[in-house]
């Protein structure tokens, strides 16, 4: 059994049961939804397959639900994010680089784009990077690095969150984002499915919290501080949130906030509440894989090396370590086996709402077929 | 009191009582004892200047006596580093991109040239990279992005260690090296000093649990493994490290095996041991800040916004936290104001062994004053 095959029985015996939705039909319904909103054809269909994608690998705190709830929140309901506008081209002074005003368009839109013009920059230069202020929230950044590194390339990219909610370490109000980074690593042809490194900078994430609240569980060591900014176990105390890691994971998130600091952005803690810029910056950069090889790989040239690497790595006892990235390709091969999107009875429920109210049929619960945990 | 100021204090108080040694005796010891290795002048100017940048920012793992200790396990006395050989570039395909083989030429010496050549090509596209096969230790990463970040650029490090010490996350033998990452931001005109962030991706490194082992005292949590794979806390029974941050801070050490597989590099588990090839690699990418510039900043130019942004972060509250760098800024401001470098007796004992060694005078202890704590 391969261990792409394992993680997914791993996967699979470890989620609930859930119902399989048509892709169209949820692709329709979301692109509808969208366009409802006033973004035009383009932006929805963009929006829905991002949406689609991180349901396809198990992203489920950023399927269409909560990327419409977003946007409801901050984005098109309230200015935050302008339907239908155009990323300006500010900066091309370098050649393997470019700065966008994204002028608060959808950011799925912009993050798509954004990698498509790093990988015709990363095809010349070897490196290229979109720098980009005015940013929308554009929802599962592992996602965008994971088609780049499907395409055959490295790619990363950081943002500033909506919302100041971590404390630097050794302080006691949040100003700092969840700021995730990601990281995607061409190594299908090594181990089955592209490495993605793909978290936020807190150790947990605020609705997290709120899960341990509701269930009356302790939260981890080390993940949140009360209103005094002493580390807390206890949800119900939580004023804000910790860096993983200590230092070091305060390192990795204040580094978002220079990037966009460096870019013009705006401060974190009017970011996303008010004041005179409230937007957030994103920060792409593609690699051009060859452009890294020595080409003094023994055997197998630069992929063969990697897999030596990489099985090297998960080998002398550690072959049940996973590696970034498998359990979203094992949910994937669930999915793609299932012949849909999987959802439970409770998104199915908001998805009918969803669909009534823009007069869309076709989503009663018992249209969808059951497929067990 | 300014925060570089305050933390100075902080530094200085929580330091030990040390000796001045003058900078120009401490760089002649070194030199000479790089060259009678066999390393030529420049080799061995570079080398003693690496090892002075370290100790004046109060980097005492990696200082000069720990450089050429390193240089005898795995260095010139073995192999593993050849005294005078030539750095040969074998990829430069794209335009922003180059690869060298540095043939295990002194670690030091290629990494100040790798960094010196990103800053130029940074200077035409925006972004530049150096990967680098066939590496020897450059010992402290974050001098060579701090050096970077005060000339005003935007760099980045990775290399793979020398020996594979840690185990992937849910594994129980050590497959990856220590692996630091090193990231500088010119940050000196807003808070006085470069943001420098630097770590290895370990909990603490294995010289820290030799040090608890001597002193009786208890690993924290989530820092190393028994022989069983199993987490310790007592470091007589540590068999491996643990990466910090538990799965976050694995995928920032896998990431430096995979830069390395894709450079082309050597399998973790043989490295710096034996086996076809067992040399580390190194990635130096510099970026010049004004390819991330939108030109929307609101006064103060982006500079001005990028202190809006850390005065933003230590505010409300805040005002106490450290930003990464600011112990070293510190110490160095100690080191300057002591007029030379600043050793402990222990170490100064080391230097007399080394200088009578090579026949250099002037070592005996009393020559230099005291600093007090």
């Amino acid at each position: 059994m391969s261990l792409l095959e394992k993680w997914a029985v791993f996967a699979a015996r470890n989620m609930s049961e859930f119902r399989v939705v048509p892709v169209n039909l949820h692709d329709e319904l979301v692109t509808q939804a969208y366009q409802a909103r006033g973004y035009d054809e383009d932006e929805s269909q963009v929006a829905a397959e991002v949406c689609r994608d991180a349901t396809r690998h198990g992203i489920r705190t950023h399927n269409a639900l909560k990327a419409l709830h977003l946007d409801h929140l901050f984005g098109s309901a309230v200015g935050g994010c302008v339907p239908g506008v155009e990323v300006e081209v500010v900066n091309r002074r370098f050649k393997a680089s470019e700065v966008w005003n994204a002028n608060r368009k959808l950011g799925q839109a912009v993050a798509v784009a954004a990698i498509d013009r790093c990988i015709e920059l990363a095809d010349e230069y070897g490196v290229g990077q979109v720098s980009i202020d005015n940013a929308f929230h554009y929802l599962w950044g592992g996602g965008y690095v994971m088609k780049a590194a499907e395409r055959g390339y490295i790619a990363y990219t950081n943002c500033t969150s909506t919302l100041a909610e971590v404390v630097p370490f050794g302080g006691k109000f949040p100003t700092l984002g969840t700021n995730p980074h990601s990281w995607g690593f061409p190594t299908q042809d090594a181990n089955g499915f592209p490495i993605v490194i793909d978290w936020a900078t807190s150790t947990v994430a605020m609705g997290r919290v709120q899960q341990l609240k509701r269930e009356g569980k302790s939260l981890p060591p080390g993940a949140a501080v009360d209103e005094e900014g002493n580390e807390t176990l206890d949800p119900n105390q939580v004023a804000a949130l910790l860096p993983f890691g200590a230092h070091k994971g305060y390192g990795m998130a204040l580094m978002n906030e220079l990037v966009g600091g460096f870019i013009g952005g705006s401060l974190p803690t009017i970011r996303g509440r008010e004041g005179a810029k409230t937007t957030s910056c994103f920060y792409f950069q593609v690699i051009h894989p060859d452009a890294w090889d020595s080409g003094a790989s023994v055997g197998g040239g630069q992929m063969g090396n990697v897999k030596e690497v990489i099985d090297d790595i998960l080998g002398h006892g550690n072959e049940g370590c996973l590696l970034p990235g498998q359990i979203e390709a094992g949910f994937r091969a669930r999915t793609d086996a299932a012949g849909g999107l999987l959802f439970s009875d409770a998104e199915l429920g908001e998805f009918k709402e969803l669909a009534d109210g823009l007069g869309i049929g076709g989503w009663d619960i018992e249209n969808f077929g059951v497929e067990p945990a």
